[in-house]
């Protein structure tokens, strides 16, 4: 059980745009702290089970109502749609209230809030919280989703230093633990740890031949779990954060060439070496979680 | 809860020959029918283990006082050493004892024992169990580990009917759903839902630098699971499933080039169709498990 800080005095009101798995979580993270928490969905229903679900106190379909007031906006879109979301909502808050988002790339989106200017850029503190789920939707939220998870904030060059300490606060408030790099550094590891994996995840649900599906084991099932997640976001993080994904593709394909060496082998001293280096850096993560 | 089938008249007394995760939940499922299951372990260390967790009724360090009176020998060693254990069982028991085991391949194991000679041969029925873990030894071994599991039967043309429909008992009273299927088929259809996988996920941990670990989410854990699995055991089968092994990795990485290509593109509208049709794929597995 994550032991939650205590709320700072400035953080009274947080909107949330977008309540789905993770905005959702979010909301729910934060009202354990007393945190007033405001939703924004497009549709009516989207704001019925937003308030049903525990996620928000209260939810709106205009933006300009969901924002107003809130000490802290949360975008919590698909990646391509969260800078003129930042936009938009920036246009209704107050000067004083900072903006963040949980986007699962950070360089374009950055780089697409400074070109709205300085005025908007220096209260925008990019964040991606390492939570999430194949699942989607409001109802697969949960209030400990972050709880103890890594928060990445990305400030680029833009932002305020109070509103980076804010936006530390605000993210600790939540139960994640806040680390801080560049947006290119975040995306090169994040395709490294994140969007390449599930790009294998997808190739190999893909690759399997319908008649072979009720052969699989837990292995195949763990493995290509996060291929259920929704087409339409992981198309958009790809079209995101292109570069250094295909960067990835190329240096897992010489490691794959180099796997195929290893297996051709008549010879399987050098596999094992092979397989006992990746079972002691899967156990180093494992032991580093702890 | 599966429910189990009524236990065969001719089933009273089954020998265990390796009790680490899998033999041992072999074990345990029997016992819950009233077979009386005898281990055999190296050491006596080993065969006290396997006695106090309840993975079998009694357990010796030698091979022909476990097997002797066994109505069934499952061996469940490393596949290097399946046929020779084979050999070495039959040479034990009594003439109308079935021996079946739970190697991850097939072909070789099969022809291994094929070479012993018809006398062996026809009373060994290979099988493969869908089911085990990254972790080993027979503390993690459980009585519904095989429940509603796919146990596959590959006989050969080797095997007597009456031994094959003995197998196809044996399988089912361990709470395996049995299917049957050539050697080949078996290796070509494993290389592709477990071996393959199984080598993707030691790449993805091994390719993973240290500083990155902090970051990695739910889904790369998920995905390396089982690189954590035994480098030993995993060398061995793929020195088994060699020609199979390296034939699926050529069609992966046919499969990711054309991926590539379509990450590459600036418009994401194929990419996203594969996605989807990953998805597709994966979420007909999920239902097909139900």
């Amino acid at each position: 059980m994550t032991e939650l800080p205590e709320k700072p005095l400035w953080l009274q009101r947080a909107a949330i745009v977008g309540v789905g798995l993770l905005g959702g979580s979010v909301g729910m993270s934060l009202r354990r702290s007393g945190v007033h928490v405001v939703g924004y969905a497009r549709t009516e229903s989207g704001c019925r089970s937003a308030v049903q679900q525990g996620a928000v106190d209260e939810a709106f379909c205009d933006l300009a109502t969901a924002c107003r007031q809130a000490d802290v906006v949360v975008i919590a879109s698909p990646v391509d749609r969260i800078a003129s979301l930042v936009d938009a909502c920036a246009a209704t808050m107050a000067d004083d209230a900072m903006i963040t988002d949980v986007g699962s790339t950070k360089a374009k989106i950055v780089a697409g809030v400074a070109d709205l200017g300085a005025t908007v850029a220096r209260r925008f503190v990019a964040a991606h919280p390492i939570a999430g789920s194949e699942k989607t939707g409001v109802a697969n939220a949960s209030r400990t989703l972050l709880d103890g998870k890594a928060v990445i904030l990305t400030p680029g060059h833009s932002p305020d230093p109070g509103f980076l300490q804010r936006a530390r606060e605000f993210w600790r408030q939540t139960g994640g633990e806040v680390i801080e790099m560049t947006p290119e550094e975040h995306d090169r590891r994040l395709a490294a740890v994140s969007h390449l994996p599930h790009l294998m995840a997808s190739l190999l649900a893909g690759s399997t031949e319908p008649e072979s599906l009720p052969l699989v084991g837990s292995g195949w099932k763990d493995m290509t779990r996060v291929a259920s997640g929704d087409p339409a976001m992981w198309t958009a993080i790809c079209d995101h954060n292109r570069d250094a994904i295909l960067d990835q593709i190329d240096q897992f394909r010489g490691a794959l060439d180099r796997l195929r060496a290893l297996v051709a082998a008549e010879e399987t001293g050098e596999l094992r070496q092979w397989l006992e280096a990746a079972k002691a850096r899967k156990d180093q993560a494992v032991a580093a979680r702890r």
